[in-house]
């Protein structure tokens, strides 16, 4: 009986015992992660290392009792350690362990940040659910078209790269081909950092080639995404209209009825 | 009677009056504006210096009358103070005030720049303003969609910031995990400023990733303001298409109507 | 008679004689602009000054002689003269001679590039004009909204300029507003040339919003303009669609036909 | 019959062997193109530099008689010489020959990197090649847009070039007019190096208006490719829609029909 009162405290935000602790989990995660950030600022290392240190212990401890609870009273633990959630729960109270045997792997702590995202389940915003899927739906109806575009970019950045380290040259920044790779991504993507710049003119000459496919190639991943958006939202719009909004029964077609034929719900469109 | 004529000068520009005193209005704002800019250049600063502070405090205490005055006139007092305008016009008249004891927040005066939206006003440009809704309903109805975005990168930007920070190291730019952090914004943004930069292989081959994961990225936000953009246009053209020009009857579908059966206006195009 | 066929020669490319005009002509401005660009490199100045000297002052010569016999021959002088093109060449030969006066404005003849957008003429490329007609009609018809969101985008960056200028404070990149004010385009627009960056942690902070504000807002006027050119191209293709492709009679919609009940010609998709 | 089972094995990816031969293909593909990138980092070239150069030697080799082996079997030898696969597999041996004569042509072997877009075939993936194709027809279809569109910005940044070298003259970062249309290219598609940058403030004024431009003209190719694949999408929803799933016949349209009347299938959707 405790177990299952426990079980709906931790996994559910329905009463107001599980509405609290998930704020007061959030909340402990967001300071959690906030002084990890802190902690690699000298000044604030300095001063407060050692708080730091004895709080990010007491939090990751914290944590750890919270995932062995969780296993403890989920009805099905397995299912639970490998969902996402619980994967990511127990990435995040990793890092301090190990970097007890390797110094400075405890910042991958802000891992636990990606346990934020429970923050929609207590907002209760099934709408920023659905909206989060839908992003991932279109990403995913997306993925094939993506990936053979990204492989497509990636080989022409290998080519690209290798041509620009052989005119640039020594003496240039572009010391290798890896180093040219990584400046023809920098380029492509429009980021453009500037730590790497061809001097040479025709490098130059090269380089603004690359950059004008960038400026048409970037479209590309942008135009799949609207095309999978826009046609999906078209197709909701024109299943609203063509359908009672009070019952749902078909319109009629062949006559521009103003009414609904089978409740008499008035229509706000024509057809 | 005086009021009420004062009132209609300061708030509406249908008037000859009214129209001059928001043309000169702005003019003020716009001059305001610009010296407050100039003051800021030190070549400017060193030699009009005097003349630029007299000419701030006279624009100050000018806006300052006409703030009393609009509040004067109104006939809700209230609902004008707390309107947007309302606001806006508050907070530009402030900053000078409040420059007696806090040096150089007087350029926060630039503030009044938002005053210069009335321009639109002025220029009696319902177009404009309906343009600037369709803008703003746009970003509101997809505000929940951007909102889980922008969320879901920043939880991204603090994770891949701590691993650059560890990846980096010592003696790299990225000497701690806020500015991690920052780099991370700067770079999956393709804003690219190039202060800081990975050095190391491996973080250049981190930075590649997160640069094609932002090339993707930066598609989402565009394709979900095109889809909204795109349907709402597409609807509309419908609706225009579907319904007599003239009469705003809807146009009959069974039978290939080429003038409107209720006033006989001409079809310009096939249903 | 001379000068009606000296006339069809300059002005169309339908005879032999006007197409080799034509491309004669295309080949000397690019040749011009060649040299004034080549002219610029030092390298290339030293040695050969003398002679782009020279040649410079024949290709302007040479244009002015042809922009006068332009307007001897052509019927309405005064309407070639206000045409696009006629501005643009009258425009192209002046900086020569201005450069007598002040130096260096010669280099203002690469202006003379404008002319060479008389290629599409040459190629008879009528779907080239239409296309840039296009491009051009889906601009003007996001006239009214560009102009609104660029002059919001230009307040911001004043007050954002201001708000940094405070920030970043004396010993930063940020010495005045102006300087600011471009930083923020810099930012905004994700170009990014890392010039002028913040150091402070505030300014970082508020840049990091800034960009990502710029991230969403860059979405904009790509959803505007998508949103233009996607539902001209549905309306189009739906009016193929519901038209006979052979004698455009419109389909009839309550039955479905297979072929056209006017001509018989046999339909392509169904309604 | 010996040449028939060695083309197929060869040339098609259906058998086990042939399956085999390409996966072990595209594996020494994948090596022999990061052989090429490491050697070009100086740590390991002056380590492993002569194992380096016999490995590439041997597969320049190796890759050569299977050249030659394709076309001893292949029905058709001109058809596969003249084949993008087969002028890619030629152009891929010849860089490590070249180096002979020119040093440091060897990094262009690296082309031999297009050669594993052979993997689509192996993968069977009729769907990636699809939508391959889909990209290609949808940049082939906005071709003519993009030319007039590229060189319009080609013939901007010649005359912007030229103005910003005016402005910014003497001691500046733009020392040439070539560099300052390099420049161009690389403010208006928003890479942003940084390592050429206005220092006046008229120049920092006229890069600010380029940038602006930039930004709304960035919209345009997005906008091209958005509307070409959405419009597509909407047209192979419809078409979808409009028919039986089962059996394609057109669904009645003056009725409210729930199931097709040829074959009884119930539809998903009103139309």
């Amino acid at each position: 009986m405790l177990k299952k009162k426990i079980h709906d405290i931790i996994f559910f935000a329905d009463t107001k015992e599980g509405k609290l602790f998930d704020i007061v989990l959030l909340f402990l995660i967001l300071l959690s992660v906030t002084i990890v950030i802190l902690e690699s600022v000298e000044s604030f290392k300095s001063q407060y290392g050692d708080y730091f240190e004895n709080i990010e212990w007491a939090f990751s401890i914290l944590f750890t009792i919270e995932y062995i609870i969780r296993i403890a009273v989920s009805r099905k633990p397995l299912k639970y350690i490998f969902s996402f959630f619980g994967i990511i729960d127990f990435i995040a109270i990793l890092p301090k362990f190990i970097a007890l045997f390797f110094t400075g792997s405890h910042v991958l702590t802000t891992i636990r940040a990606f346990r934020l995202l429970r923050v929609f389940r207590i907002l209760k915003l099934a709408k920023y659910t659905g909206e989060s899927n839908k992003i991932t739906k279109a990403l995913i109806a997306s993925r094939v078209k993506i990936s053979v575009f990204i492989i497509a970019v990636l080989i022409w950045c290998v080519i690209l790269g290798a041509i620009m380290y052989l005119v640039e040259g020594e003496g240039s920044d572009f010391t290798s081909i890896p180093k040219s790779i990584y400046w023809c991504i920098v380029t492509l993507t429009t980021v453009g950092f500037g730590d790497i710049t061809p001097e040479t003119p025709i490098g130059q000459f090269i380089a603004s080639v690359v950059m004008i496919i960038g400026y048409g190639v970037i479209a590309v991943p942008t135009g799949i995404i609207s095309a999978e958006y826009t046609s999906e939202k078209i197709s909701e719009k024109e299943q609203k209209k063509s359908c009672c909004s009070n019952c749902n029964t078909p319109r009629l077609k062949n006559v521009n009825a103003l009414y609904c034929h089978h409740c008499g719900t008035p229509f706000e469109t024509t057809l």
